[in-house]
């Protein structure tokens, strides 16, 4: 299956997508769309949904799977994210592909098996999960890929399919 | 001009359609849009896409207002109505039509000239400057006209139009 994951923001989305058979995984695509400061915020929001439509239309996922937002993210940005991250549910919506939500919590359990994990820990994770020669850059498709490959990966233990 | 005020929420969204020739203002049409508890959230954000776009071709507004969210509103529902922000702004966006945001305070001070103003005060006033029978319910929809109404005398102060 394959699976689109993605990084929640308002000036950067980062995406990843990943195809997996359940155990072994591969990057299809990653990489981060970006909002210009100038434009005023509905645009943003509008350019966020037009390219997301154009990444679904392309990729074809069999799923989506999105980071949660807390209010305890302490940042006063995140009504902005939360804003965007709508948008994004919306369009994934109107596609018509499932949604699959999972806290930070569930994704670096599920790549590292402990929740306080590093970010450096988590992108060494998503290297070797993907048999990268690097760690994916920038750090918000890095994230993107963590979220897709925990999909794939709490699939493949509650055993629910592969391809 | 016709105003479209807004009172963002993802349960219930309310809405006020206002008539304005910046000097007199009447209401053409208020009301919410209402999301099944029992549907998925995306599902949700998706009814409140196309309810509200089906609105904006039916009343044609010269302009959408609409009433700033903040970090401070204390609640944990907080993320889940940014969320369904999102989604209003980007359709606003997407039809065209210019948006305008306005604070609970810049509210409050537009229709009372008073920033802590109580909500009775806030929905004797919506209904005194629409000359209406009686206040408008559910609060929801008084919220919007408030809104909406907040824009039609802004405007009119700043001068910059009138039908």
């Amino acid at each position: 299956m394959v699976i689109l994951g993605i990084d929640p923001g308002y000036a950067i989305v980062g995406y990843g997508v990943v195809i997996s058979d359940g155990r072994r995984h591969a990057a299809v695509d990653y990489g981060v769309i970006e909002t210009p400061k100038t434009d005023r915020f509905p645009v943003r929001l509008a350019h966020i949904a037009k390219q997301l439509s154009d990444l679904i239309d392309r990729c074809r996922p069999d799923a989506i799977a999105i980071e949660e937002l807390f209010f305890h993210t302490n940042k006063t940005t995140v009504i902005m994210v939360a804003e965007a991250r709508g948008v994004i549910l919306y369009v994934a919506e109107s596609k018509g592909i499932p949604l699959y939500e999972y806290t930070p919590l569930q994704i670096k359990q599920s790549l590292t098996g402990y929740g306080r994990a590093v970010k450096t820990q988590m992108q060494e994770m998503v290297k070797g999960l993907l048999r990268l020669d690097k760690i994916p850059r920038p750090d918000d498709a890095a994230d993107a890929l963590a979220v897709a490959l925990t999909h794939a990966q709490t699939n493949q233990r509650m055993g629910r399919y592969g391809i």
